[in-house]
């Protein structure tokens, strides 16, 4: 099949955006961005270091990239208007692959930020199934929230899953053949880690409720945080009590599948790709519905993350390293 | 490395955009879009499909896949304000290459888009070398170009070189060693191939300037102009003189490497990767200084393009098919 034979089948199953004001057929789109500005992130994922197509179907691969780079939006408190698809494919890859990606990117715009479509893209040869994303926001004329402005005194709190992907890839690494593979994806620890849900709309209302700095966990609480206090030059503070909520509503579904209390707390701390909502709001301000408060920032300290009294040791994810 | 080394190095080596709000580190960037819109382009280039090592040095890959996407906004009619850079690089690439394309990204910069800039990327581990740029324009308060305003009446005219990337390409699949490939590359048509010199500010030109339509000729003259012929419901008419013309700054290098007038003619038609800027403007109209008169948009007649009163069969690169 041609591109312009692809691109017809793809495209009717693609996600409209509500802000697209010149939309795909020429070289480039025309979105609105109301207030004179506009977020902008990328992320690429590639089969292999970043997903495997015996345990993700086509769905899911386009619902996972959608959704984290929906997620970078988020932390910025701003709403997703847009997104951008580049897509390379090895040339004897089924069309269907294709259909179900855009079905799973459709999926992540209508189920986490209704409004945000797909408004161009590009399809080229790979040897690799390879997705790059670049999603767009529009801060609705309020500051982007960041992550240096933490200040001593904030509350930290966290909205969203954390662990659950993590332990979702080690149920994921045990299972020996597609049977095993198709019944542990019924856990929804395993459903976290193929298609990650996170609270986009909660990115707005943090900072509307005064949120100081926000951003997605992307490679693990401390190693997030720990940047976030770097930013900000400050130390934050984890609560064990804290810790232990947010990893509430996967607390079951973790204990039945053989984690111990220690394995959930030890992935709530460390596990990369929750795609949680990190973020400090003001010691006076009620954290909105939907925040957990783990811990407090206090001034900067002889190490960056503590738990109670004891200095966590900084380690997570690193998606790249030579 | 790690990627917080690798980005180390990078940064400080890629352009800076005067667009920026809030740059890299957090989790997405802000850009300003004076007018309350933004022009947005993605392009995708893989190692193999779109590039060699052998011929390209990664300040020719970084220029290139700069300079392709500065051509989508430019063919909008907008000025490029900003690029984001997804690259995916095997675990062995040393950091010499990554180094590299980032400095041919800032060439592309400075040369072709001054004041445009990367504001925000991402770094993945991929089987081959996979660069996607995702581009963004201002239009300045101007209606988009688009491919569907061309007008019987209309005078056709490029901008750019058309024909001489392909012939370079010719030069370099010729070639049997290093050593040929460094010698051929002196050659501007190697050169152009290579990278690829768009006319930007061009796009600005043909737009205040009353263009009726514009796209971007990356698949062939004949192929993209009956795109637009399509998406317009015209018909054009190429003529001997204009196509000529529009050979004109290369035909000298061309006849020294040994192409004959006729290879001239149907490198200038057919292939691809020129990157030239198409475009419509009013029979009343005197087209800006840059672009060359060659050929005019009639009603909508049997075939979508003619050379003279006969017919051109439509056929150029297809970069994606199965």
């Amino acid at each position: 099949m041609a591109e312009a034979d692809v691109l017809a089948r793809i495209f009717p199953r693609l996600p409209e955006s509500a802000s697209t004001i010149l939309g795909p057929g020429d070289d480039a789109a025309v979105i609105a961005a109301p207030d004179g500005r506009f977020v902008v992130t990328t992320d690429m994922m590639v089969e292999g270091p970043d997903f495997r197509q015996e345990w993700s179907s086509p769905e899911d691969i386009g619902f996972k990239i959608g959704a984290v780079n929906l997620a970078d939006v988020a932390a910025m408190g701003a709403t997703p208007t847009g997104l951008v698809v580049a897509l390379g494919a090895p040339p004897e890859t089924h069309i269907s692959v294709l259909e179900g990606i855009a079905d799973g990117l459709r999926m992540a715009c209508e189920q986490l930020a209704p409004g945000c479509g797909v408004v161009g893209g590009d399809l080229s040869s790979a040897p690799a199934l390879t997705l790059s994303v670049t999603a767009f926001g529009d801060l609705g004329g309020r500051e982007p929230l960041t992550r240096s402005g933490a200040q001593a005194g904030d509350v930290i709190a966290v909205a969203g899953e954390l662990g659950s992907a993590g332990m979702g890839l080690e149920l994921l690494f045990a299972t020996e053949n597609a049977d095993e593979v198709e019944t542990i994806k019924q856990s929804a620890l395993v459903a976290t880690q193929l298609r990650p849900r996170p609270p986009i709309a909660l990115g707005v209302s943090a900072s509307t409720m005064g949120a100081t700095a926000a951003m997605d966990v992307s490679d693990g609480l401390v190693l997030d945080a720990s940047r976030m206090a770097k930013a900000s030059g400050v130390s934050m503070v984890f609560d064990e009590l804290g810790i232990a909520r947010a990893a509430a509503s996967i607390a079951g579904e973790a204990l039945k599948r053989g984690f111990s209390d220690e394995d959930i707390v030890e992935h709530v701390l460390y596990s990369g790709e929750s795609h949680a909502l990190l973020v400090t709001f003001p010691a006076d301000q009620v954290p909105p519905l939907g925040f957990t408060p783990i811990g407090f920032v206090i001034e900067k300290a002889a190490e960056p993350i503590y738990f109670g009294n004891r200095p966590l040791a900084v380690r997570g994810w690193n998606p790249f390293s030579y």
